[in-house]
């Protein structure tokens, strides 16, 4: 069963207690993974509703994978895996926030968070934290 | 000028000291801005070139308002503002992350963060924190 389509009245939307989760023309919502306990910011996925579904149903960090046009189950092959502790929602339901336990690093390249580099402003070079 | 393109080869996208955003189709790129004290995840919104340039020269946090299609200084009208302390981007290059001062609300409701409502697994229903 879908969801609930969003309001249209944009007052509704930011007030209601229904989960009415505003989807791209291409069927997804922008998701935010953080530390439950340090507050970092691990990543930045991708879920459509089958992602968002499975991710409340069995607190699994679950996406879609837009390289690979499949649901992803974050950590199935590396072990990499996010028990999710609470999952919030924005204003206009465009987007929800992952508050995870994750086990290993939450990027691919290994690292602990994606947001491993800083740009400078005055040069726009990109320094690695 | 515009930034140099992607490169192909992903590990060197993920590796490079060079910014190289990847904009999206609509030429967007995500920006999750988080108190830089707090850590709160404050909002997500979009910023094209335009404004992740005018990000890093201004820092003041400056997006692209899909709704109004236009540039928008977040605060301009509302004095809302938000000084931006550092510019981090992700492994891909298609999401930054803004660690800023926030005056005021982020969120357009008023409140301080978008993210104020907890979707319950079991009922899915949203209770506001």
């Amino acid at each position: 069963m879908s969801f609930e389509p969003p309001f249209s009245n944009k007052a509704e939307q930011d007030e209601t207690g229904e989960l009415r989760p505003k989807f791209n023309a291409d069927g997804l919502i922008a998701a935010i993974a953080q530390d439950a306990d340090t507050h970092e910011i691990l990543m930045l996925a991708w879920m459509n509703e089958t992602a968002l579904r499975a991710t409340l149903e069995t607190r699994r960090g679950t996406y879609w994978s837009r390289s690979r046009q499949a649901l992803w189950v974050k950590g199935e092959s590396s072990g990499h895996v996010q028990d999710v502790v609470e999952v919030l929602i924005d204003c206009d339901q465009d987007a929800v926030l992952l508050k995870v336990r994750q086990t290993g690093g939450a990027c691919h390249t290994g690292r602990k968070a994606c947001f491993y580099r800083t740009i400078d402003p005055e040069t726009l070079r990109l320094s690695k934290s």
